[in-house]
């Protein structure tokens, strides 16, 4: 499965499969150009919740029972769960599993985590450590905001370079065996920090770690990006996106067409009002959970290098003066077994 | 690995085993009954950093290259780190790998962050996914305080069912082939909740957890409390660790003379003024990669059951009205092969 050379990357010999998969998204996001490949929206941000918080769980709920269904599995049958999400002590994902008897492993990858949750879970199933596992991620607009920013009704300022945090909820589940599309390979991220200290610009800040990942996985394991149908990174917006595609250039690992950032596909940047595009841990989840796996079940897209970025940072870091940290694990996906 | 009847449990053909493990504590830590199982300690709280925050990362660093160092491994050889803590978004985590090069997986699981780092650890080594890994975790009393309670200078009353929060970090590093102690089995926790919501009663809140963990992993695994010279729990103190007793005995599992806690371990409840006694991530790091594991390489235990417990609640969750869910990991730790 590995060999010396593979530091950073892991090649699955028996490639576990996306069994179901599922998303749900907010109001905002199905105003987009993606708003036919959600499973289910809200007419609001609240999913009939008191709380923004409580709203995030109830979002988890829904993709995890969706994409069950959709593996027609029970909860009782999936044998271990990974999730994580951007709230404090990650609230959003102790509460969705919290009573429903699911083995559960909590993730901290901020906007990384839904490709951290793939792998884990990859990992688990082709290693035979879990019958079946599920990678879980989410986030909410209006309470990140509170958490990270400025309450909403103060009306801050956003920067050009600012962007918007997804609300949604996005899950897949991984078995062994048959099915339409299998996690073939990954690349885990180490952290990278190039001093950028804009929390008004975190796609800057992730992009070096994108970089540092996506020319680590080709370099391990011997691919090229003519091999991917689709390379797609997190969240890292227009100023982010544009960095890694210049920066693979430079490295030789041109992207050309094939490049895109769920961050710039989520929302229309010239009627919604999202500055450099979306973010959030629900951002790639949702993404990847709706149209990438929609479009790889359709056959339009064959192999696809999914790449979760995430901004390591918190108010309290950022208030102590330090720069923002970056990290970005990537996952191919794949529509061929071997 | 496993079959049909281990759900939440895995246990290892080729056990991955410790190469190296370290840990760094706090003043008052050194003043407990443990203080000779530290590999370093602090004259103060701060490790000559100007925050609390930033004195985590420190000490997350310490007990990473004293773990290397016994290793005798570079952190260039090092294939992969699993880390949490309990600050917002995990920054004592994130900022000490920051740079350094090492593929890294952030984990949230609040307090069972070390016994989730060492399971998944042993899933990545035993499954061939990397060549060696590394679970690494971390408390800090004032960062804690300040982040979940009130500020220091506030003076606030503590009730008797509360705990301290431990003030170290722990590190241990697996790679497969032969040691003196080898990670054998674990059992994955899922998230129970019991309806306690008292942030000054964690160990009530956990306990439940740590009993249907510790149950599972006899019934899946076939093994009973008579197979292990120690079973220790997390951080439950004084008023959880009677909770998991009585109930496992009224489970029949009565654990005897074999258990304890870290918790109860690492101070003097008498004359340290610590109440129901310690708790933090650092907590069971710290007692794990400290005076357990040198007790397993000299030979005083051979079976050890270790099960790290997490309270998953945050101060956001408690104001909105929510109970405290907790969760329990448990690796089987042996110093024999087979």
């Amino acid at each position: 499965m590995r060999n010396d050379s593979m530091r950073q990357s892991m090649r699955f010999t028996e490639p576990p499969a996306v069994a179901g998969f599922g998303c749900v998204a907010g109001k905002k996001e199905r105003e987009g150009p993606l708003y036919d490949s959600f499973d289910l929206t809200g007419e609001d941000t609240r999913f009939g919740e008191p709380t923004w918080e409580k709203a995030e769980t109830k979002m988890q709920q829904l993709a995890l029972q969706t994409a069950l269904n959709k593996a027609a599995m029970t909860k009782q049958e999936l044998s271990l769960a990974f999730s994580g999400d951007l709230l404090n002590q990650c609230i959003g994902s102790s509460f969705c599993l919290r009573g429903e008897g699911i083995p559960a492993l909590g993730l901290y990858g901020a906007c990384s985590t839904m490709a951290e949750g793939l792998l884990l879970a990859a990992m688990s199933v082709a290693g035979g450590f879990a019958g079946s596992a599920a990678a879980l991620s989410s986030s909410h607009f209006a309470a990140s905001e509170r958490q990270y920013r400025f309450p909403l009704g103060y009306g801050g300022q956003r920067a050009p370079t600012a962007q918007w945090t997804v609300t949604g909820a996005g899950c897949a589940i991984l078995r062994p065996g048959r099915g339409r599309v299998y996690v073939r390979a990954a690349t885990v991220g180490s952290i990278v920090d190039l001093g950028i200290n804009d929390t008004g610009n975190m796609g800057a800040a992730m992009a070096p770690a994108a970089v540092d990942t996506i020319t680590a996985h080709f370099r391990e394991l011997d691919r090229k990006p003519e091999d991917y149908d689709r390379i797609v990174t997190g969240d890292l917006g227009a100023v982010g996106a544009q960095i890694v595609r210049s920066d693979l250039e430079r490295e030789g690992f041109a992207p050309g067409g094939r490049y895109d950032d769920c961050g710039l596909m989520i929302y229309d940047r010239h009627t919604q009002d999202v500055h450099a595009g979306g973010s959030g841990c629900g951002c790639s989840a949702v993404v990847l959970c709706g149209r990438l796996l929609r479009q790889m079940e359709a056959g339009e897209i064959r192999n696809l290098l999914f790449c979760g970025t995430g901004a390591l940072f918190s108010p309290v870091s950022s208030s102590q003066g330090e720069t923002i940290p970056g990290v970005c694990h990537a996952v191919w996906l794949s529509t061929e077994r071997e």
